[in-house]
């Protein structure tokens, strides 16, 4: 195979790949904002099931591998953005190839019927019924580690499926510092702590409803290049760049889900809009990481959307369309949408207590991978932690090592991605406030100069460089966790001592 | 290749087909009912194409023709149902292959090519910049017709694409007593006709929308195992059997648009829900012809919908949801959803009439494809068969000639089958007639026994039989056109004369 044909066919897979993946992602969307008739689920099924198995048998031909190789031999003659597409399908190639297909098969069929018998194990209360899928999923996962192999911590084999280049190292260095400084500021906030007064009430959701533009044009979300739909579970996904849609839920006891959701999914929805077109071609038109993602949601949900500059520009919003907000000032509002307490569940926690949750499950799944714990045990070592780290324990297994759907998706690694993103976001923060007054953009309504640096210097880069060298070129340093903690303790010391 | 083997291919892809063509489906439902965001078009469309150009190359690969002789060599021994498949699949593959593929390809691209140009030409009313484009498509298919072969006249090959069995021989015997009897009618009608009260006003948008429930349950349509929406021109889509997508298009200034789309749409909707799942396996979970499925929308919206019972149902409801009927009477109603009179465009055309605007198509095509007419001579040609057949002549191009997208499309052949359906309906409501009271099932909202006729003789008999052997196991003789123009000149006699 010469370089060129190497290339015309790497560019042919890429090609399929993305519309086989633009279907799947026309197929979810409509489930999720349609709902799939329940006769219609099992064809539906095994109709989305046969799109994203042939995207993967497409992938994993034994032709892919023989023009990898290929490229890689002519590494030197390759320009930057054929040398990343070459990193980026070498990697995803030998990882699935490291797994023997009878096996990956086995896998797949565990996980999908995993997921269901969880489903009722949660509702239950019953972790003797999910407790051998936890255990065969946990044994795959430890084999696989072997199977691909790792420089220090098995764990790092399983890590840098979410978030490439994340290990064991990179990750204590990112937990200890929290666990030494969040976990006294989280206790010293509930003894001495100011008590905010909290939003309650019943708010209509068409009002509710009249925020939304507003909110996304904030972020900079291109209404025209993509849909607002309403559905149980907010996310965003892509159609192609010119099309990226977001979904919400308006709650009427809850004004700040929606808010934030929207926010949030504006954030991820961004990223995606702003992918350099010309970088389809590679591959490369897609996020750098998984924390990459969700360090732009959360920058825009919480750096941004939860600041006293944005606290300003809300209030006289929610008073034109809720009465309830008519004695409030914008400090009561301020501390009302920085609520920090301990809690149970990890997709309702605060800003402050976010990582502490995903704490947990990072210090029981390394304990899990090297079998210093056993599944048999984790409801317990859950209970344990949760007191530990965040003060309190689960009521029942429901709130408590039960919550999660990710293992029983055969996700062991996954939550990290989350926590080191939000840590991403205070990285690039304290770069941007260096050459934009960001508050004054917030109380301008126009966010556009801190758009334009993601934009630069993340959103167009898509998939070019790994994180961390994503990082270094942004912000001129390594991942960095400092940043992160010293943001979370300067605000919450400010808002609560 | 054994039997087995060939049938296990053809199973596969059978099974494959179904999920493209769920994915396209999606598609083609989503960019309907949500728009594609102008910037996503082109990579809409490629992906688009894509997935049928797939289904379409795997369809056609050469193991296709090797397991249609393999079990075409075994007839005997296959079952009723294997002996349709094989008669279904070996007839497209063949029409297929007879056309060279480079032919084909310069085909495709110059109709997709032409639909734009026809979009402008319409609306800048230039024939001279379509004509070119019908002269490459009539020459294309006039090609066609021999590559194909025929055995009595060369339009027969075309016919057949969209009515299966469908000849010029058929097509003279149905729409000459039409024109001997129905012509003359319409005349009368103009000349001496009772002059009903129309519908005229304005109609709140969201009180029709509470009509759409009654509607489609008195159709027997089934909303759980299926959705409504709102597009601008209206289609059913079939996702999965238990998926079936109506849309309709509701009009300030048109009450019965919206009534009567839905009614229509439904018609082909129950078809759809009411195939037998076991027969999805062979690919008979089809219509018949897109005339059996034309049938059975008209039977509903046109036998059943404008029928004096349905005006007695229909109007408490508009009364209910509007004072503009306060007036109204049962007759007056019934007088003014059959308003029959000469009309320019074919999709606004009345009961009457419609099948005179298929009349003008059928005779220009067929002219056309003997040769016998040029392109450039249609546009005089069409005003004076529209004079001819329905006393008018179009004031331009756009209600003339260029009305239709058909032609641009690159289908020959294609209108007869709307008229042809229309009369298969009335055939088979004849024999429906024998046996049921149908007005009595009208006036007791209850069409359960009309319903469960058409589902035993013909929804479930999804394509297993050709129309024609169809019509007879279900009425009892082949396709006679006598019923529909009789029923036509007796409603319209007894409502006007």
């Amino acid at each position: 195979m010469t370089k060129a044909e190497a290339l015309e066919l790497v560019y042919e897979k890429i090609k399929v790949g993305k519309v086989l993946g633009m279907m799947s992602s026309l197929e979810h969307w409509d489930a999720a904002t349609l709902g799939v008739p329940e006769k219609s689920v099992a064809e539906r099924g095994m109709a989305a099931g046969w799109v994203s198995g042939e995207n993967f048998k497409r992938f994993i031909a034994p032709d892919t591998l023989e023009a990898i190789e290929t490229l890689e031999a002519f590494n030197n003659e390759l320009d930057e953005y054929e040398r990343a597409m070459v990193r980026e399908i070498g990697q995803a190639y030998r990882k699935f190839k490291a797994v023997p297909p009878e096996e990956f098969e086995k896998f797949s069929a565990l996980t999908s019927q995993a997921q269901v018998v969880w489903e009722k194990a949660r509702k239950e209360r019953d972790y003797e019924m999910i407790q051998p899928y936890y255990e065969k999923v946990l044994e795959f996962q430890r084999r696989r580690c072997d199977w691909y192999g790792y420089d220090k911590h098995p764990y790092d084999a399983l890590l840098d499926d979410y978030e490439k280049g994340a290990t064991v190292e990179m990750l204590d260095k990112f937990f200890d510092p929290l666990r030494e400084k969040i976990i006294p500021l989280l206790k010293k906030i509930m003894e001495n702590g100011k008590k905010p007064k909290e939003i309650s009430g019943s708010f209509d959701l068409n009002k509710q409803r009249l925020l939304m533009p507003w909110l996304t044009d904030i972020v900079g979300y291109d209404r025209t290049r993509g849909k607002v739909g309403e559905v149980a579970h907010p996310f965003c996904t892509t159609i192609t760049r010119n099309d990226v849609r977001i979904t919400t839920k308006y709650h009427e006891d809850s004004l700040l889900s929606a808010v934030y959701s929207i926010i949030h999914e504006c954030g991820h929805a961004i990223y995606e809009q702003n992918m350099r077109e010309d970088m389809g071609k590679y591959s490369l038109d897609e996020c750098a990481s998984m924390g990459m993602h969700e360090s732009q949601s959360r920058l825009y949900e919480n750096m941004i959307g939860r600041s006293r500059a944005f606290a300003e520009r809300l209030l006289p919003r929610l008073k034109e369309h809720f009465d309830y907000f008519a004695d409030w000032d914008e400090d009561m509002l301020y501390r009302a949408i920085n609520i920090a307490k301990p809690s149970l569940i990890r997709i309702e926690a605060d800003e402050l207590t976010y990582s502490l949750h995903i704490m947990v499950r990072y210090e029981l799944e390394k304990a899990m991978i090297t079998g210093d714990i056993k599944v048999a045990d984790l409801p317990g070592l859950w209970s344990d932690k949760y007191n530990e780290i965040i003060g309190l324990r689960p009521n029942d297994l429901a709130d408590g090592v039960l919550q999660d759907v990710h293992w029983s998706m055969g996700a062991i690694g996954y939550f990290p991605s989350y926590a080191v993103g939000t840590a991403y976001g205070a990285q690039m923060m304290s770069t941007i406030k260096k050459s934009i007054d960001v508050d004054a953009a917030i109380r301008n309504e126009d966010l556009s100069p801190v758009t334009e640096w993601l934009k630069k210097n993340v959103h167009e880069q898509g998939a070019l460089l790994l994180p961390d060298d994503l990082l270094i070129k942004a912000t001129g340093e390594p991942f960095n966790p400092k940043y992160y903690t010293d943001y979370l303790s300067e605000k919450f010391t400010g808002l609560y001592l």
